[in-house]
């Protein structure tokens, strides 16, 4: 595996594999990796011909209260991990050659698909992400993209993005993984107390429970919201930003539990916001 | 010469094209072609393998008040045009096709870069502009573009949208060309009554006055802009809408008459707005 800061360098391998006629397969992310993006480099192993990471915490996807000072970092084990899975080119940019001085172009899907859900709460968020990823896309040229579905909202964004600018790239999404006791991993939850962590099964152990409750027939969308709302109230100290159910591909609100679902939610435990989702096809 | 509506089959040929090596030149234009697009085209056919030319008159960088409706049609004359200059590809696709329902998806140079000069006047439009051609170079990926230095605001505002994106494409702008009056060619020159037609003349003629000015000494911007404004302001009818004189590359105001200046102008006659513009090293 080759580690690679600058752009012109990855531009020029890249080039030489294009030449080739190889395909490439592309993982964008924020570091401090865990088994969810193992998942995601294995599939890219899998499908493709040259494997690129990325590793880049984005400045222009956190709000100005939010983490990104404290992002956890790990390039050591990040750097052994994105080996041990025969990643090709692991690409690690500085933010002064991701935004240089005067920086000021975004791309910015509109409209509700980036205002519902995380958008509320995190405004800007999502600009943040289109534009970081179309950079990545452009440098990286991939045939096939892969994101994790935890980041289910991200994931329909960018799929309107490639989509609406005519990106020659097939996104992938990927199954959430999750702990053992059901927790979806993520970087973030590394800021959880003990205890937290603990109190976070919730999340997933609700949408688990609602996916029960749906598969024996439950439709009632409101019902099932007030079921997941007073089950995350139960925790001590769990805060609720959103709980949601929507469709899934469009993000639409629903008024019935039918065909493609998204119940997706975000709770605070203290400072750290985590998020979990369950798509369903009813 | 092929004439080619649907993106996929566009892209299908240039991949084959891309696998041989060959590079590809594109231009992208809004039809009703004159000798300053031929140039264009012309200079593509020297420089690339393929060249590429796209007829889209892009809705969304005309204002609601603007000549969107009216714009200048005459397809059987480009493609004629096009043909005998040698081009591979005239791209004509639809506006379904482009802005599909649902479109969302927009990209944005933000700043002063698009909000003064014509970005005053023109709200969105260079919004319009950067969307239209970032989609239209996923669709063609080229290795150079051709943009003529008329629209000198659009070259500087589509190189930063490249720059800052990282998009792997050579913008070459490329000289003005002129009536034998001097007037800039362009498509809305035919929405000229012939007496504005001849008055149209001060742009071209008050900004060549103003080169020798310069080259014979004079440095003071305020005298320059008067000398401009009150040129234009003898003539009747023509109505200012800005007379700048800026860095070239930055589109920064200047305070004094020296290294890379741009002095660009816009005046409307009747209902039909015109531009012009030269560029000096002092």
């Amino acid at each position: 595996m080759e580690v690679i800061e600058a752009v012109g360098e990855l531009r020029s391998r890249i080039k030489e594999f294009k030449r080739q006629g190889k395909t490439i397969g592309f993982v964008p992310t924020m570091g401090f990796l865990h088994e969810g993006h193992i998942s995601l480099m294995k599939k890219a192993r899998e499908e493709t011909d040259i494997v690129i990471v990325s590793i880049f915490v984005n400045p222009t996807q956190f709000g100005p209260n939010e983490d990104f000072e404290s992002y956890p970092k790990d390039m050591v084990r990040d750097q052994r991990l994105t080996e041990s899975v025969g990643v090709d080119f692991l690409f690690t940019p500085t933010v002064t050659e991701m935004y240089p001085d005067g920086y000021s172009t975004f791309v910015e899907v509109a409209g509700d698909l980036t205002r519902q859900l995380c958008g509320r709460t995190r405004p800007g968020h999502f600009r943040g992400v289109t534009t970081i990823v179309a950079k990545l896309f452009h440098m990286t040229t991939p045939d096939y993209a892969y994101f994790g579905k935890k980041d289910a909202q991200q994931v329909v964004v960018i799929e309107k993005m490639v989509r609406d600018l005519n990106m020659d790239i097939v996104i992938v999404p990927c199954s959430i993984v999750r702990e053992e006791d059901g927790l979806a991993m993520s970087s973030r939850n590394s800021y959880l107390t003990e205890a937290d962590r603990k109190k976070a099964q919730v999340l997933s152990q609700s949408l688990f429970e609602t996916k029960a409750k749906i598969a024996s027939g439950e439709r009632d969308i409101t019902t099932i919201k007030q079921f997941i709302v007073s089950r995350i109230k139960q925790i001590e100290g769990a805060l609720i930003d959103y709980v949601e159910i929507v469709h899934s591909k469009t993000l639409e609100n629903m008024n019935q539990i039918k065909g493609n679902i998204l119940i997706a939610l975000a709770v605070k435990f203290g400072k750290t916001r985590l998020i979990d989702n369950i798509d369903m096809v009813v």
